[in-house]
C-alpha cells in the first residue's frame, strides 16, 4: 500500500524499437521486461523513456519515485541537462538510483561519481561468472557464491568509478578481463548501485539472479527516513563561546 | 512471527547488582532495559548474562540468535575464550553483532577488529553531541542532524579501531574531543555495529534516540541469506585448462 | 631537480585586494604565503590567479604541474567551465589535488565528488582543534595527536561529500560542531585531497602544523608512474574462447 | 644510511628444505631470493626464519624492522603464539607488514584482521593475470595494466577477509575465479599489504612485476613519523565544563 516501494524504471528505449534482434528479446523494452519482475515482486513500479517529454522525469515523476532504475546505451548525450540536475537533486536528497549496464556512460552516474565511467568492452558473446565478494550484503540475499551469464558483452578494468563504499560482485570473463560488477555508493541522503549484467541482444533481464538482485537493490537503495539536513549560515553557536 | 528477528542482550550485569548508584537506575539490568524496547518494536528477545553457564551463549543459544546485543565493562576478562570463539563463529557465519559502549574492549569486540579498541576516557559527566555524518544510511533513520546526551562519559579519539565500512556517527565531547561513535563493518557473513553511548551510571538506555539507534542498528545488521560460503580445496576448474 | 615536486598553487587572490583586514594578513596572497613555505620546503613552485588569462592554468601549465592547490572563496562561479574541465581531466590523469577550505564549494571539488560540497558555517571567530584519527597516514607526520586553530570560521557537519577512502581528520568547534577536516580519495589515476583550515582573515597559513599538513598532502597527492589506462574497444580477447 | 628502510623478510624456510623441487627453485630459500632484490634497491635488508631462537623475532629485531615482510604456508601452528603478539603489537605501533601468498592462513594476518582468512585453492599450474583497479596507487607504480603469472596455485573468492581499505589488484585465473590479490589495511599506527603470489614451487619471487610490487609495498608500508597514542584516563576535560 502506501507502505509499498514506489519504483520508476528509465530505458532510453532506442535499440528495441531501431534493431530488430533486440526487439525480438526485449518486444516490450528493456523496462518492461524489469518493471513486471518487479511488480510481481509487489513494488508499485512506473516506466519513464526518453522520447516522452522531460523523458518522463518530470519534478512530479521523481517526487513519486523511491528508487530510479536508469538503462541507457546510444543516446545518452540526448538526455537533457536539466532532466540530469534534477535527478541528481534527487538522489542527493534520499532518491536511490540503479544504474544497468551501459548506463555507466550515462550523464547521471559521470556527474554522480565525479570520474568518467570509462572501461574496456567487447562483444563476441563470451561467458561472464560473477562472484560474490561481500555475502553478508543484502544485495547478495538469494545468491550462491557465483552465478554466470552464458552470453554477455564484456567490460573489462579499468574502470574509472570512485572506489565503491561497498564492492558486492566481481566478474570473471572467459576472454581474461576482471570487473568491478556491483558498487554500492552513499551520494549525499541517497543511495546507487551500480550493476553491470545486461546487454540489449542477450535475454539478461530474463535471467532470475540478475533479477534478483536488481530487486534486493531497490530495497538497499530505499530512501530511510534520516535526517534533513540544513546547510549554509548557522549564526549562533549551539555552545556558550567564552 | 517466524519472520521476526531474534535478538539476545547480553550483558556483564556486575554493576547494577554492585553499585547502588547503577542499580538504581537500571533496577533489572542493562539488559533488560535494552530488551524490554526491543519487544516494544516487536522482536523476539531473550537475554543473557556473564554468571550463567556458559555465559548464557550455548550453541543452541547462538544458533537461535539473529543479532546479539553486546555491553560488558569490568568482567571482560571473565568471558572464556571458548565463549568468545564460539560468537566469533556465528558472526563470521552471519550472526549480527551490536558493540554497546565500554564493549570497546571487550575480547569479541578487539578479535574482530584485530587492534586494541583503546582509546582516551574520562568521567565528568560532561556534555556529548553525536552529529549524523551518513545522513541515507538506515542506521540514522529517525534522527534529527544530531542528538545529544546531557551527561556522558567521554571517550576520545584515538580509537585504535580499522576505519569504518561507514562511519554513521561523530561524537562532540564539551570537554574538547571527538570520537567516531557509530561504526559499521562487515566481517565474513556477518555484520558488525559499534555505538559508543551507554555508560552505566547514567539513563543513558532509555532515552528514545539512543533506543532507536539500537533497533535501526539490529535491522541493519540481521543475517541476510546471501550465498554459503565454501573454503578448503577445489580441484576441479569451472573451466577447460588447455 | 628534475626530481623534485612541482607544485601550483592558484589562488582567486580577490578577497586580499578588497578587504584590507586579509591584506594586512595576506599581503601577497594566501598563494604567496603557501608557495613561500613549500619552496623553502625544496618543492619547484608557481602560482596562478584567476584574473589571469585562462586562471592561470593554461594546458601548459597542467601538463607542467604535479600537484595543484586550490583556494577560492567569493568567485567560485567566475571560474571558466572550460578551465574546470581542464583541471578534471588531469585529475583523472594523475594530477594531484589539494583543496582548501572554502574550495569546498569550487567547481572543481563538486565535479570530483558528484555531491554538492554544502555544509554549515559561522563566522564568530572560535576555537578549533583538529584531531587526527588515522595516526599511520603519511599526512598526519610530524603532528600531535591534535593541533588548535585559535580563531577559525566553524564549518560542521553534514559535510555533503562522499565518504572519503581515507579519514585523516576531525574537527572539534568551540560552538558544538563536528567535522571531516582531512579527506582522501582516488579519482581516476589522480588523489584528492579536502584540509579544512584556512579562512582568509586569520593567519592560519602561517601556522607550522597546518603548512606541514600541506606538505605532507603534497607529498601523498604526488603522480606515481602507475599503468597507462586504455578505455574502449578491445576487440580481441586476451585468451582463447572456445 | 640511517635514513634507509630497514627490511626483515621472516620465511618458514622449510618447503626449501624438504622438497626438492622447491630447493632447486629457491636454493637460498624465498626469504633470500625477495632480500636479493630489496637490497640491490638499497634498502637495508634482514632474514628471521621458524627455527631460529623466539623465529627470529627478538624485542630487538622488531626494534629494528621498519617493514616485515612475512612468508609461510605448512608450519603456521608452529609460530608462537607470544612472538604472533609480539609482532602484532609492533604493528599497531606502526612496523609496515607484507603479508605474502600462503601467510593468508599465518596466526599474524588472522589476528590483525579478525577473519578466517580462508579461501578457495587449486594447484594445477594454470595461469593468473593480475589487473590494476588503483592505478594511481603507489604500489602499482611501474606496472601495465595488468601482468601475468604463467603458472600459479589458484586462490579464489570467497576470500574472508575485511574489504581492503584500498583495493589494488584483482587476479583472474584460467580456471574461472577472482580473487582480490592486493589488499592495503591501515591498522593502529602502522600498515599491512596482502599480495597473493608467489607460490613455493614456481620462480614467482624472480619476477620482476612481482619483485616491484614487493618493493612498492615496503615503501608504502614505512612507518611514518606520526603522533604518539595516548589512550586510557584522562581526567583533565581540554576545555573548561560550565
Amino acid at each position: 500500500m502506501s507502505n509499498s516501494l514506489r519504483v520508476t524504471v528509465w530505458n532510453e528505449y532506442l535499440h528495441e524499437k531501431v534493431h530488430d534482434e533486440v526487439g525480438r528479446v526485449y518486444p516490450d523494452g528493456i523496462h518492461e521486461a524489469i518493471a513486471g519482475h518487479l511488480r510481481a515482486e509487489g513494488l508499485e513500479v512506473r516506466t519513464a523513456t526518453l522520447e516522452q517529454p522531460e523523458h518522463g522525469l518530470t519534478d512530479e515523476a521523481l517526487a513519486w519515485t523511491d528508487v530510479l532504475i536508469w538503462w541507457g546505451h546510444m543516446a545518452h548525450l540526448q538526455v537533457s541537462d536539466e532532466v540530469v540536475d534534477r535527478v541528481c537533486e534527487r538522489v542527493l536528497n534520499g532518491m536511490g538510483l540503479i544504474v544497468l549496464h551501459s548506463a555507466h556512460m550515462s550523464k547521471i552516474f559521470r556527474k554522480l561519481m565525479g570520474t568518467s565511467g570509462e572501461l574496456k568492452w567487447r562483444e563476441i558473446g563470451e561467458k561472464e561468472r560473477i562472484w560474490v565478494v561481500e555475502p553478508g550484503h543484502p544485495i547478495a540475499a538469494g545468491l550462491g557464491e557465483f552465478f554466470e551469464v552464458p552470453h554477455a558483452e564484456m567490460y573489462g578494468e579499468h574502470f574509472d568509478i570512485p572506489a565503491p563504499d561497498t564492492l558486492v560482485f566481481i566478474s570473471w570473463f572467459q576472454g581474461g578481463e576482471v570487473f568491478r560488477s556491483g558498487c554500492c555508493y552513499h551520494r549525499g541522503r541517497g543511495k546507487v548501485f551500480y550493476f553491470r549484467p545486461g546487454h540489449e541482444t542477450y535475454p539478461i533481464y530474463y535471467q532470475p539472479e540478475v533479477l534478483r538482485v536488481i530487486t534486493n537493490a531497490v530495497r538497499w537503495a530505499a530512501p530511510v527516513d534520516g535526517p534533513q539536513v540544513e546547510f549554509g549560515h548557522h549564526p549562533d553557536p549551539l555552545e556558550p563561546i567564552g
